[in-house]
């Protein structure tokens, strides 16, 4: 049977989850959710690469991402800069933005990524 | 060639597609549309269960989730509560939850998950 | 470590990953979205096709869909007549239909595929 790593398991959800050197990481939202997009954006890029490097990767190794925005026509530009900024040259995964309002209504995004373990 | 085995294909979408040892199944919704959040939830998690085993695995091997609520702010507690009730403990995969109109206006969920083969 | 492949790579994103033999691609909508549901439905599925041709593979060896639709409950019958004749019977993917507003207010549809490598 094949193995399952899973990181940080809660009864609700695993933080990270491990499988055939595929890396899949929930979906994640600003823990200060009183900044605006940039800021929210940003905090939220920091989670991933932490739990990137808890899984033994790092944000040149991903594979996919979607981001969904709470308002997409005020926020995309503001994410995107955020997100352009913080990703390497050359390196970047495949990627879906949508609107979609969050867990919180204070949450302005959320992002799920997949990577390679390296 | 890998081979891709599907489950109840249409020519729309299939059930389940099996391909290396992973398992994606259809975003599934409530058989019976006229219940409430905890009864809807109910039901796609049992229409989940019968994937699972049809596909040779079960809800101890989760990779992914993704659910999509019709209205996330009162509707989030009420499928959790189901949610958390019907993982066993220890298993949970990555999940994300966002809000989405769905393609009827009396379903109220939708559950999309990956699982490992057995 | 695992080879992965990029076309089309940018800043922001790339338009196909290629990884252990998987075909992901990015949420692709229509560049002409002056037309109606059916007209960027087909344009997007066109699209799909021709990045499926340069990861070498076709719509033979889908694995799954999602559908993000800006008017689900105007839009939902308009898709999926252009989609059921798009795809081959027997082969099609596991799919999930949502709604969500895209990143321009004239963008109808955007899809999401992954397919297996032949």
């Amino acid at each position: 049977m094949s193995e399952i790593t899973r990181i940080e398991p809660s009864e609700r959800m695993s933080r990270v989850v491990i499988h055939n050197g595929i890396v899949l990481i929930c979906g994640l939202t600003a823990g200060d959710a009183s900044q605006d997009i940039k800021g929210q954006t940003l905090q939220v890029l920091e989670r991933i690469d932490s739990y990137l490097a808890k899984a033994g990767t790092d944000n040149t190794r991903l594979l996919s991402a979607q981001i969904w925005l709470k308002d997409i026509e005020r926020d995309f530009a503001g994410m995107n800069e955020v997100w352009d900024n913080w990703l390497p040259p050359g390196v970047a995964p495949v990627r879906a933005t949508g609107e979609s309002r969050l867990a919180r209504a204070d949450l302005l995004v959320e992002i799920i990524v997949t990577a390679a373990q390296v």
